[in-house]
């Protein structure tokens, strides 16, 4: 017998608002799937699946900015290596993919959530009058890191931030979003930059960030978004390897060993 | 000294054609990131990113319409179940959609590059006269699941591949496509429904397989853009579980244990 | 050219103390591989690489018994569950192991790191009379899960603690480790009982915490020692679920959908 | 209601002969786990989990020694470089251990699963004899690469191989195992080596390789086991990295970027 069995304990188990089936019909949050296919775009599906509802064209487009930018920043960072090492062992562009994903941790993929929740904390303090207070309480419970801001390569200025903020500052303009979150965050670089020669410029994820907070998306989903974007450069890195070839792609030139700075040889002790 | 190093035989075992970069400035594939975000869909980018140049608006649009209609399949589908659980174990949000990614193997997540491989194959055999004899050979020499074709689930008919052939067949009478891949795939399907009461039709795999043919995707990247789509639903079911809560959330509830089937107990003998 | 390159910026970028190699040798902590293999066990070659040097068989022992404790818990438990879903996706059995130890997180994975933290803590403040003290500050400042006592189904006693406590305490007999640890463990579970009908008991991971702690492991290497012992039955079921086969294997069996709780189904409105 | 239900078909889909459990209990393979603690090693463990019955000593110390000899290959085997990198990007070491495990695909982690296939299909054929010609087969057939003979950086000998094979004569002077494998694996190297100037002698893969086919282990368990062993190289690494700190660190010094043979830059031509 194998009828289908909605109505029990084994099903609630599972229970989701997001999706809901029988054969031959698919619905996401109540959109049958043949409604959505060809006439929403993939910016608007990710936020019906995540948030619940179809965001509006200029919403869309926001986050449709934010998806574009974080795509990739190259074989340094240690996502793409990964990524590129993981195909030369042997494995498909899945398994490449997943590897690479999971490095996208507190240090390498935090940040834009991060700087979600210092937003988040300066407006629950009052706005941009107290981005300083707020700093400072970040830097003396949490870290000196002040996510967001400040970039060890882009130098003066991150090139993404910028035109970023200019499109939210458009939509701002328009009517489409509130606009206090840019507020906030240009406080925060005031803020870090005051009295020093050189300034402490926004950079992705300080501004991806207002994107997300002005679409009132919750700080963890700043992560998974940002998770969606690098996919993209990571599988077009482990596609570009995978054509390259290679096998068991070390971190350098084969050449190049590592610098031994252990115990001295020794007779076997046990 | 932290002087730019680029022209060594350190930088070149990381040469890549995707990405370049300077101190305030990145380029993917040639255009300055500005000049992108903003003015690309995330689709092309996508695009982009994989192919080296930007697609036409209506390529971009097939390829958007694959990219939504693969998102998610609910949560009897493995990766959905494991991103799920992940969460619950203490995981963020990008160690989930790593370990769901992961799953997105051969058998889960392999077959639209299968059937792309399929489509190819006939292709190269002289076109759609030639299915019966590749799907011959294809049951000989690989396996009797013929990817993209039936589905478990959804009978008749998946509701997602009419709605993507649509798509196809419109794009190609505008001459967006040529519709080669789409004649190919139909005789595939006869093929595999001749002399059956109840067809085998094309399912989602064999519908954005179509599509991935059409735009000159290679096989393994249709597993790549799938695995880019799914991503999307993993991540939805990970934060609505998150919001859920629960802790080591297991695969039925906790009171149905399972079927032990192994030798009876014994005395320790070793 | 391609001579061996030690000595510059590159190579002490990867600069390790564990492992040094010249062609035809391999020293691991100064010992010639050759001189381990066939004379230490394998919870000696564990210790020697974590640690810098070689562990008494006692304290080896103590390990060892740590290492074969906490090898499988069925599965219900979401890192088993994983691996034999996750072979059923095609995967082999390195990336379903991968798929598994990912979900082994604070929570799936995190008790026994968190238990010995909890010692540590309770040992700084002066010994096992403060554990009343440290618990409320934990309960206070961290959360109410106190790990390492209790169990949600092994009640009244989780049977993997007596045993491994009964190695302890013969341990400390024979002067092998001081057993301050075990001391500290129990006050823990005293003052957790305290006042109960039922108490609460030390689990596997309140256990193999002493054990950690009496060893002089840090907290996060007791995290990375469990994974190396779930390991093995993450292998065991990825490799029984192989051979009983199988194809997409959901959480439940496939006649059971999911509960599905969210929007009604509406046309499309974008 | 929260009674057991073991007798059903939901319990049934998870159905297993590895462990089975009550509330107090928990048996593995027919044995207590109180009876396992403190008497069996942890390779007979693994061996018990794997296979299903306790292995002798003898059978135990080869297993043993495998496991000993493959733990790790320093910083320029791309696991260990993963898992490098991947805890100064903020992942805990479950994480870390995952995303390295993850690399040991067919190219970094097969050679032992084939080397076995390829004594295996040796001794089908009849035995070292044979070598030469399913050598042959397997070069027409599969790959030049010969799984388990020859190392691009240990030259002339691997020093793990002759130590293992020296513990497989040992045992099968004994009697302990039969030594056919043995005879075949060195079939293999003869094969390979003839007419060369320099041999082509057997690798860690292929002696390891020898002792899973003397102690009856599938193919792919040879692939498992190596995943159980390099595993402690992972968790020493990332642990050792964890320790040095480092944010986000890439596979070169910072100051080594990458060489780019892209398209030029261009104008936006969306």
């Amino acid at each position: 017998m194998n009828t289908e069995r909605n109505d029990n304990d084994v099903a609630d188990w599972w229970s989701t608002e997001i999706i809901d089936m029988e054969p031959g019909k698919i619905f996401f949050r109540g959109h049958a799937i043949q409604d959505l296919i060809g006439n929403v775009s993939f910016p608007q599906m990710i936020w019906l699946m995540t948030r619940g509802d179809l965001p509006s064209e200029g919403h869309a487009h926001l986050l449709e900015a934010a998806l574009v930018a974080a795509v990739d920043h190259g074989p340094q960072a240690p996502s793409i290596a990964a990524a590129r090492m993981a195909v030369t062992c042997g494995l498909p562009l899945n398994n490449a993919m997943a590897s690479a994903v999971n490095f996208l941790g507190d240090v390498h993929g935090g940040a834009g959530e991060q700087a979600v929740e210092l937003y988040l904390e300066i407006d629950a303090a009052g706005g941009p009058d107290h981005a300083g207070d707020v700093i400072a309480r970040w830097k003396a419970e949490r870290t000196n890191y002040m996510p967001g801001f400040g970039h060890r390569f882009h130098k003066p200025v991150d090139p993404r931030a910028p035109r970023l903020l200019a499109l939210v500052d458009a939509a701002a303009a328009e009517g489409e979003i509130e606009g206090k979150f840019a507020a906030i965050a240009r406080a925060v670089q005031d803020e870090l930059s005051r009295g020093r020669e050189v300034g402490v410029p926004m950079n992705i994820d300080g501004a991806t960030a207002v994107i997300f907070a002005e679409l009132g998306f919750s700080a963890p989903l700043a992560r998974g978004i940002f998770c969606l974007s690098r996919s993209v450069g990571i599988l077009a890195h482990a596609w570009e390897q995978t054509q390259q070839g290679g096998r068991n792609k070390g971190p350098t030139p084969p050449a190049y060993r590592w610098t031994y700075t252990g115990s001295a040889r020794r007779d076997q002790d046990a």
